[in-house]
């Protein structure tokens, strides 16, 4: 299996309306009346879609142009999409059992419209996309300049560009296009809801230093009043903030990620900017060998922020991972996460079948434990595997909850609260070639038993630049590396905010038996550059087997002022087998 | 078709645990292992209800006690229903594809916990509930006793039963059980979102005099200061209330309506107390031949709210609906809707073949457009219908949009804007012997072209006893009644509220050609009580050909204070055939 797509890329681009004569493998898009004139596309996206798959076609194309999409003609289904939102969504390009097709944006503009899901690949093989930009006319997240600070909030202007309005001492983010109609008690209406703010350095473009995140759990909205003018007084206690710099209002929810990719395999990107998207860029689950080459993330229309949560993000994949070559920035979460996915035991129900559950809010749904997947078992608290065995059979009782019976006995010392998660072809993973800065928070979080590379990337993030995790009481990632090399990067004054403890941290959610659980192990960390502006941590490690680090360069700046603290270099523990430059690491 | 439930109430009580013995016919729950002791009893009902149904059991017995039920193990559905919140539920009692079965309660209560959906039935008939109380733990709602009036809003003192916490400014409902964890940018926890305000007369029990509603779109918190001691001050401009009196704050979904009906027959409820539900409390829809008698909607607990929606409410069904010797009270809506739904016109696609939209966020996914229905064409701004078709196929396009094909062409006239409706056997609609007091807004709203009688009842609403509306642009419901009489009641000094005109208030969306379009007709009022506290309009009569107003007793009362505006006794208008104690109508 190969990916056709980087084979094609910038060659055979076809005459604009011609398409039919070229090949029979070619649908133009015009030909089904989706045209960049300004009009919704989107009912005649769907015949094209569908001429394509009953033809066969190989490749869809659209003449270079600005492509409108809008939710109101739309196929809807229930999405499951994990690291982000579950529910009934509009999904513009529904590509559902496809086979070998390329969609061909010929450096097109497509434009979403409100609240719609632009791409979901499903049960698919064999999909590019290339040469494409995404974006929204109306951001699922907002931005105002800060004014002053006040003894009981700030106030911040908000361009015309984010509408909103201020009522009932409440302020509330809405789309502004259309009307809102009588207030009843049923309403709801177009209202972009928020709930987390982040300050963000305008002049740099970067999250500002040391800036930390508000969290408003489980609501919509911001205490207010409206000053007039596009100024409105936040009433919020405590919140601070630099006059003249951005404050980042981002949306409750991760409803809308631009691609989701679903049980699909070789699934390709080449040359698409993803401007925004309400959730992540890229979130690809249960899929095989996935390439991101030559892409960007990054803002439009000088907005602060592009996508509102990871660049990418990919669970239980298998095969390859391949970032090559790529820009993520301005995200409001990390460039990418790989990892697998941890339930817990909630009641063993027989020697040989156990009640399971789904833990975290957004991996409800994500149903991987189908007759003849092989699982470890882990033990919760120390994170240590202890046996496996394959599924017989699995009933689903609902989102949350599955009752698996295994093919054998399990292992006797399982206890409820530990874990499992699949064993599979670990993805191999490369990370080449990348510049990543200035989203929210963290790097690359690096979590695949693959052989994983990361090389010659670029890294100025807030947060740790490489994060390695894995835990089963809040996020329930499986992770775990055993073969990772990390060389030739520069890693450029990072950790500028609150979100890590190094510029390579390696951590694992161990709580018990910390002297012989290893979670992660054979790292190599070499020939990389750290630029930093204080005596920041460049490694943190915690329980790991295995770690060489050798012949980096470590230059001093003045990017930032230093940081009201000490770091050790380097910060090991309960850690076997690490070489630091040679010798034999010995915690002082 | 007859309902099996009304014969056998009262009788053949099963004497517990030795139901096998009695008949083969009728299951007891508690040989499932569903228990009145505390416990989650959800998945036990589970398997109780498929042995039901496999052994085609005719009764299912829960021996007299309190049963709990928790979301963890429950059915999981998308659900639409009418007039609530779609949405992925919880259902507890999932009576799916069931025939000839009653729900024997013997007196138990049923006890809800969390965010679940009690009962949904669907493609069912001969379903009968019998004798058992319906509530929540942790209601929807929240409730407070205001202290006193602010410049800058309102101190209110929250009880412990309603948990919440203030942060960032906001005041937030929580259930109050689980643990918040962490905040992290994917929190969104356990909140009980709240989106509407309404004082109630704590004394009164009722709703205060003349308060009305205030509305928070789109929100779930309101701003706020916490002040210690369970006292909270709500920081919202111009809210007014009396001090002593109680706030309700409403729930901003209507996510968990107690029981859903859809699709099925013959489905009575016999002796059901209902004392909450997150929405409405029955919702029929499509459906044929329902009956409900002897039954309570009342708050638990000292709680000044039941329902935070309409007690009852029915949607396109048919046959006959019996509401019989209920009480209805402190519901946070109507007592009743009956009516059917308009699908809006916007587009013509071909002389046969319009493309229609449910325009009513509440009314997506309401599918009755199928093949053989026949509809009516109505003129959007005169609701004039003007031809009929019948539907030859449909092609939903997703839940709002729908292609439809008709046999024959449609008519000429026919514009974007114009609505249809379904012409089918409109239900008999018998309301007798009930007492409807306290809620906020109207008690019965009449809007059934099958033979209505309304006889015998008690109402004390805030707003309107009776209404009859129907429009084609807000709510987009059908209604326009045929032969209905009311006789027999007794409105005792209801107008004390913002919902309504006229103690009987026979309204229609008419914005154009009001000179002939006749949207009510052959209405007969006759030989009730009107207690009035002022000289409040007895009746509202708009667009309506033939009414009939005999033997009508008004008595003034002292029970509020005057209002400050003047009123018209009979305020009619753009109507035929109206006569006034033998008199016909000659407007002033």
């Amino acid at each position: 299996m190969g990916i056709t797509a980087s084979t094609t890329t910038g060659t055979d681009k076809l005459p604009e309306g011609d398409s039919e004569s070229v090949s029979p493998q070619v649908v133009n898009v015009a030909d089904y009346g989706v045209l960049p004139n300004g009009e919704d596309s989107t009912l005649a996206l769907k015949a094209a879609l569908e001429a394509s798959k009953a033809k066969g076609a190989t490749r869809l194309v659209f003449p270079k142009g600005r492509y409108e999409f809008f939710p109101d003609f739309a196929d809807e289904a229930y999405l499951y999409a994990s690291n982000n939102d579950e529910g009934l969504k509009r999904i513009v390009f529904p590509l559902v059992g496809f086979e070998n097709l390329t969609i061909d944006g010929q450096g097109s503009e497509f434009v979403f419209h409100g609240f719609v899901n632009p791409f979901v690949v499903e049960d698919s093989s064999r999909i590019a996309f290339e040469d494409f930009s995404v974006d929204f006319s109306r951001p699922f997240h907002s931005e105002g300049i800060i004014v002053e600070e006040h003894d009981d909030g700030m106030d911040v202007r908000i361009p015309e560009e984010f509408p909103f309005r201020v009522r009932n001492g409440l302020l509330v983010f809405i789309g502004g296009e259309q009307e809102e109609g009588m207030l009843t008690t049923v309403s709801r209406g177009g209202v972009y809801g928020s709930g987390h703010l982040l300050e963000f350095d305008t002049e740099k473009r970067q999250t500002a230093y040391m800036a930390r995140d508000y969290y408003f759990n489980g609501t919509a909205s911001y205490p207010a009043r409206n000053l007039g003018n596009g100024v409105v007084r936040l009433l919020i206690p405590g919140l601070v903030g630099t006059p003249g710099n951005t404050l980042v209002f981002g949306p409750n929810h991760r409803d809308h990620p631009a691609f989701v990719v679903t049980r699909s395999e070789d699934v390709s990107f080449e040359s698409i900017v993803l401007h925004h998207a309400g959730g992540m860029g890229i979130l690809a689950q249960l899929s095989h060998n996935i390439r991101v080459n030559n892409c960007k993330v990054t803002p439009s229309h000088g907005r602060m922020l592009s996508t509102t949560a990871d660049a990418t993000h990919f669970v239980n994949c298998t095969g390859y991972i391949k970032l090559t070559n790529n820009l993520f920035e301005n995200q409001k979460d990390d460039a990418t996460n790989i990892h697998g996915i941890y339930v817990q035991v909630v009641e063993v129900t027989e020697p040989n079948e156990v009640l399971v559950q789904l833990k975290h809010r957004q991996q409800h749904g994500f149903d991987f434990l189908h007759s003849g997947v092989k699982v470890e078992f882990v033990h919760g608290k120390s994170m240590i595997s202890f046996g496996e065995a394959v599924v017989k059979e699995s009933t689903r009782i609902n989102k949350e909850f599955t009752r698996v019976v295994f093919e054998r006995d399990m292992p006797e010392d399982l206890e409820v609260g530990d874990v499992l998660a699949s064993i599979r072809d670990y993805p191999e993973v490369t990370i080449s070639g990348n510049t990543i800065r200035n989203n929210r928070a963290r790097g690359m979080l690096i979590n695949s038993r693959g052989r994983t590379v990361v090389e010659d990337n670029y890294f100025h993030t807030p947060g740790a630049a490489i994060l390695f995790e894995g835990d089963s009481f809040f996020w329930f990632e499986q992770g775990g590396v055993r073969d990772c090399v990390i060389r030739n990067n520069v890693f450029d004054n990072c950790l500028f905010g609150v979100w890590g403890k190094a510029v390579i941290d390696v951590r694992a959610g161990i709580l018990e038996d910390r002297e012989k659980s290893r979670y992660n192990r054979n790292i190599r960390i070499e020939n990389n550059t750290f630029r930093i502006f204080d005596e920041v941590s460049l490694l943190h490690a915690y329980c790991v087997d295995g770690l060489i680090w050798e012949n980096n360069t470590v230059e001093k700046t003045d990017a930032y002022p230093p940081l009201d603290k000490s770091f050790k270099r380097f910060d090991i523990s309960y850690s076997d087998n690490v070489i630091i430059d040679g010798e034999p690491y010995v915690k002082d």
